[in-house]
């Protein structure tokens, strides 16, 4: 009767549950063991782990990345966005796969925030990265789906941590390039490559305004056949552009190239001037010193949030906030003083918890 | 002997310290009564308390701010900015006096972060409006010496509220562009203002980024003389650029003009070309819609910096934040731990203290 049972139940359960009842839940101790070994199971959990937005799951996920901290850093990783139709997706595959050629080993992960409202753009299909994927050198994840741009953004720089304490030593951070992604990847990596196509006058009334100051190498793709000559004009012109503007890298000049990722042309050289890249910024010391920066501004970042997510999900602020934001926008209170009084509303009630609490 | 010691400190005292001595501190009540009559001394007064960064001043602003708040909001609120040399102060000069000249009255304020750097560098010198000051009509201001931009923004604003209690129908706040003061005006006021010079494809390498896509009306100032024919091929250029760019203002496509602000031709066309502006946007119901979203996010600015300056001025996280910041930066500690281990530390304390105060 109970095998019956079972079976009727396994029967009706959804695929999804099936693997999360197979599935045991791993000790912070086996996950980081698993990802120094390169367990590619033991590094999805563990990456799910991070994903998760259960509360449980935050001091989990932050002991195991505190676990694995001194293995982490030693990869070079490089950011990509692109306007629309630019062919990321077969660059990747076509840069990836030659790094994988080449000794390297190679995680693809994405910063996508649309994605939980369109249900997953890129690189939710994983087959636009067939090959690549099935590559044992690689690692391919799709992007988090979760909500704001600030939470993708964290998952995806602690995925970066966890990937190189694999072992991966080049990740590839993509973008989809919605509001303000391309800023959230360009602080989470070494290097910025936005991937273009011909006719820069008229791409660049296109292009995202404030993207070309955030790159260091501009690849103009799609440059075979008839398309080839116009390719080249059109690195021309982007180098006359970027000469221009302010370098995003101390030491380092940003650079147009151009590729068929289509055809294997131009990948490598794009990782010759990565290398080039990272040799140059290394000496001048911009290289490290970006990263300084990177961890000091995320930490600031994530103070910032704590304090407003205990703020905004205060019982006594989430009472008095509508009423108060409708006066301040209908102009009958003084926008300082409204705020004043709502702070003033939240620390009085954090004082008096703490009576309650201490006795 | 008293008298003499009297005459002996007096004689010693700086200028400015015998106007302090002089000037009686004014209630909320005089002050507010003196500001709807138009006394342009107690207007001073007011803003010199707005400005102040004693906290003991805060409140006594804030009420004063919510007294003049129901005769506040009737003016055309005007952002002006412009690329070096491109003319901003001799163009609000004629421009200010042609608007005193038609039954206006044109109050001028700034916002330039830098001032309290660099001593003073716009409005600073009150010589360069020397015209427009001594025009009954007309209030020119200083901008606020204080640090940080949130600050001089937060003083700008409310300097704003005062001059419209006040009966200043145009308010004209310039910047000088450092870093985000433009967003900062445009956020703060209904239409914004660009001046440039001739020659487009050239100035526009110069130009600050982002800052077109910021601009209602783009003025090319000194179409005068030899430069008259080249500031009317710049005019067609700018639009040509304008009419790619989304516009900021719904129901409003940017526009191009030319003027001489030395010899005062094309401004009337740009008073009129704000007048209808405003009156567009009044119809098509974005004129208020901005100004309650300028409320609104202002709102929460002010919330977040309450929360900010209470966290960072706290003497426990003072104490823990270098060291622990040291130790993100080197990477010793991950981002995520190191924020929520001084959150904690900062929430616990709270706790206590309200503890304490209870008993």
């Amino acid at each position: 009767m109970i095998d019956l049972a079972m079976k009727k139940w396994w029967t009706i359960m959804t695929d999804e549950n099936r693997r999360i009842v197979r599935r045991k839940e791993k000790s912070v101790k086996e996950l980081a063991e698993g990802i120094l070994d390169n367990n590619r199971a033991l590094l999805a959990q563990a990456i799910t782990l991070i994903e998760s937005n259960a509360s449980k799951h935050f001091e989990k996920g932050q002991n195991l990345i505190n676990e694995i901290l001194p293995q982490t850093g030693k990869s070079v990783r490089i950011g990509i966005t692109g306007v629309p139709g630019a062919g990321k997706s077969t660059f990747i595959e076509a840069f990836g796969s030659y790094l994988c050629d080449h000794g390297h080993r190679v995680a693809v992960l994405a910063v996508d925030p649309s994605s939980s409202l369109s249900g997953g753009s890129i690189l939710g299909d994983k087959t636009r990265m067939d090959q690549l994927s099935r590559n044992p050198q690689a690692f391919v994840r799709p992007s988090p789906a979760s909500g704001t741009l600030g939470g993708v953004a964290r998952k995806t720089r602690e995925t970066i941590l966890l990937c190189e304490a694999a072992g991966y030593d080049v990740i590839i951070v993509e973008t989809v390039g919605v509001g303000q992604s391309e800023v959230a990847v360009r602080s989470m990596v070494d290097v910025f490559l936005l991937l273009a196509l011909t006719g820069a006058g008229d791409e660049l009334q296109g292009m995202k305004k404030g993207i070309m100051e955030l790159v260091d190498i501009l690849i103009i793709n799609k440059a075979d056949g008839d398309n080839e000559q116009k390719a080249l004009k059109a690195k021309e012109e982007y180098s006359k552009i970027l000469h221009f503007l302010t370098p995003v890298t101390k030491g380092w000049e940003s650079k147009a190239l151009t590729c068929s990722a289509l055809l294997g042309k131009g990948i490598e050289e794009a990782w010759k001037t990565i290398d080039h890249f990272v040799a140059t910024t290394q000496k001048v010391g911009s290289f490290s010193e970006r990263r300084n920066i990177q961890r000091k501004d995320w930490f600031y970042a994530l103070i910032k949030d704590e304090l407003e997510t205990a703020f905004f999900s205060d019982e006594i602020v989430k009472g008095h906030l509508p009423k108060l934001e409708r006066q301040v926008i209908e102009g009958n209170v003084p926008a300082s003083l409204g705020a004043r009084k709502i702070f003033d509303l939240y620390a009085t009630q954090k004082r008096r918890i703490g009576h309650d609490q201490s006795y």
